[in-house]
């Protein structure tokens, strides 16, 4: 490999250079083995999201950060592997109930996940809230539970993406995460080292979602599905609404409660319809000719969830943790809900509890929110709006102080156009 | 003061807004203090060099760098203070024979000087040369020579803005040097410090400078002197070429030499003409009626160097250091030379020994390149065009190859135009 300086590669960059494959294959390995200092991926980091990438520098420093680490070989599972990933939002549990959904369609569903920072929560801190649930595996036990039961979900191993790993407590902390070069990097190159034959995305887009325009969600999906093809991973993309929170419960514990309610065949509406189409598309990017709706409806899912959360160490049969506190807020006149952000009922369920400031803070499992009512319905004077969980009633400020905006209620008359949940496909 | 994430202020530049005065103190004193990572400031470095910074943020960036440390008072030396700062060029001793000059005229020169890195030279390593000279002085060792001399030339103390110390280092190593905002700052918080009353700068321009265009070197110049305004120090700028080597001599002994030549009343015409405009101006800002080339002629400026040089130590009849080896490169067809490019001479003289790769590397005294012709010059076949000077001749070739494009050889009837030295002047 040849010797570059680090800082000419930053200024390569800066200047608007485009990097050849060389600097790129230089940088992450270099970076991975500590030869490249953080302030200079920083600095790099930062010229990135202000001066952007070409399609093939994406292409080589996503190849670079699976090269960084090992791709797991799934081919011994002996099912078709199909994935789901989020790209973070509010009351977004969609993974709980889909990954047992898929794997009783037949398919093989190795879900890697992460924890929650900031305002979006974390399908690990979800689970965690089950009693005995172990999130760390090691590739041969997970490829064991995906041959048995045909779904996990679990940490990421160390050995994969590594350099991701590195690069993602980086971006946290140098306002270097919204970048749709990077965030694809380090989405794709993840999922690609998991070793899944096929891939649906769901690029969330609104006030609660990193990507706050159509527009930058398009890009970033279309950036994710071209870099599974180019590794072979099939590859598609649902840009879905994250103006407003999905579903009832925002929190850990009652997140896994509402999955549950969705896997026997009731739950929200949202959460259903998104839920089903997910599954359809990874049933048929799986190549399987298999109806989502009738598995659910056949209890075939819940038996699914039960295994794999018993694989797993968990009991799905103990209670979820519930709160020490609750507090309700009504609604202080009648109408029609015009507005519920999503962002804000996010930061406040992360003050009541549910979410971390730092990487090394505990979550409490029953913190979080109830969404009681959804935009376009009808309230009246009195009715509560949202039920506030938390272990430690002196957090209910703060997060009351987030709701104050969040919902908004017009007059009765007021015509609420539903935003569709699903608003585009890209493949 | 109030507390800031420093993400968030890296997101704001980011962003394109302006921070707000209480942002950059809060910052600056944060990094100064530690508690600001490097990788964060960086960041930073990256937005503001790519999304600019207004002249008010400037001003408080450049206040909260003086603001980290102390600032000297000079009032106690008994003669108005006059200071210049070049931004750095090939072949730029102007500092030498420049400031026993303005002494001789009545003034007293603060000279705070730096080392090279890079292709441009350093006053400090090039003052080094003189057998016994020392750089470090204490303030108060400063002001006594101030007083009884008129001009020193040493080292900043660490006292002066520190959190330039640790930005300019960390500059170096992020390709965030080329920033006008940063260097403005840089120079400006340090010659602030020193407490000087006025201060002449010489911006250059060229492909030996950090300045490549004209205009880039104006906005510089122009930031500057309002910068030193604001703080009380009445400032102007020249706009000086540095698009070849400035005289005839680039390294660290050889341009003490041709120092002395200037100070005995020769030397080459450009490296005098820039002294002289150098000194009327500092001259003038300190508010003297005294003409600088007539105190040349009458040997006072020589005077003023020995007695300075004594001063700290070092021997004014000492031989200067001679090279081991020395390779003379001839012209290989009659003509008029058409150009001899600054950076190429720079990098081959720091090739040769005469700078340094890391800060911590020594340099060879009497390394360095005669440049025996200059733009406009008619050379014919065989005439010697260089003398390369090293105490290491195994670094002749790679000098060689930066010198292979250097120096253009037109046809003898080609009419070469010589540049301007003196482009402008901001006041």
């Amino acid at each position: 490999m040849p010797v570059f300086a680090a800082v000419d590669v930053i200024a390569a960059k800066r200047d608007r250079h485009v990097l050849t494959d060389e600097q790129i294959d230089w940088t992450i390995a270099g970076y991975t083995a500590g030869d490249i200092a953080e302030e200079q991926m920083s600095a790099l980091l930062m010229a990135i999201l202000l001066n952007g990438m070409t399609a093939s520098e994406i292409a080589r420093w996503t190849a670079a950060m699976i090269g960084s680490g090992i791709r797991l070989d799934l081919s011994g599972v002996g099912r078709p592997t199909v994935d789901k990933h989020s790209t973070g939002g509010v009351g977004d549990k969609i993974s709980l109930p889909l990954a047992p959904l898929v794997a009783a369609c037949g398919a093989a569903v190795p879900q890697l996940s992460g924890r929650g920072l900031g305002h979006t929560g974390g399908t690990l801190d979800k689970m965690e809230s089950i009693s005995g649930w172990n999130a760390l595996l090691s590739p041969e036990q997970m490829i064991r539970q995906l041959t048995q039961v045909g779904a996990v979900i679990c940490a990421a191993s160390a050995d994969l993406a590594p350099a991701d790993r590195k690069l993602y407590a980086l971006r946290d902390v140098t306002a270097t995460v919204e970048s749709i070069p990077m965030i694809a990097a380090s989405i794709m190159s993840k999922k690609i080292a998991e070793g899944t034959d096929a891939l649906v995305l769901d690029v969330k887009v609104g006030s609660g979602a990193f990507m706050k325009s159509p527009v930058q969600a398009a890009e970033l999906a279309r950036t994710m599905v071209e870099l599974g093809a180019a590794h072979g991973v099939r590859a598609s993309a649902l840009l879905t609404d994250m103006s407003t929170p999905l579903g009832v419960a925002v929190g850990n514990a009652m997140e896994v409660a509402e999955s549950l309610q969705v896997l026997a065949g009731g739950g929200p509406p949202d959460v259903v319809e998104l839920t089903l189409a997910l599954a359809r598309e990874m049933v048929s990017l799986a190549g399987m000719d298999v109806d989502p709706a009738a598995v659910l409806a056949s209890g075939a899912a819940m038996d699914s969830w039960r295994a794999m959360v018993a694989a797993q160490g968990g009991d799905p049969d103990s209670p979820l943790p519930v709160p020490r506190e609750r507090h309700v807020v009504t609604a202080s006149t009648s109408g029609v809900v015009s507005s519920l952000d999503a962002f804000a009922v996010g930061t406040a369920s992360w003050r009541l509890g549910a979410g971390r400031a730092r990487k090394e803070d505990p979550v409490q499992a029953a913190a979080g929110i109830l969404c009681l009512v959804k935009p376009g319905d009808e309230v009246i004077l009195g009715q509560p709006l949202f039920e506030l969980h938390t272990d430690t009633p002196e957090r209910f400020e703060p997060a009351l102080a987030d709701l104050a905006g969040a919902l908004e209620i017009a007059p009765a008359d007021t015509r609420v156009e539903r935003r569709p949940l699903i608003i585009d496909v890209v493949r």
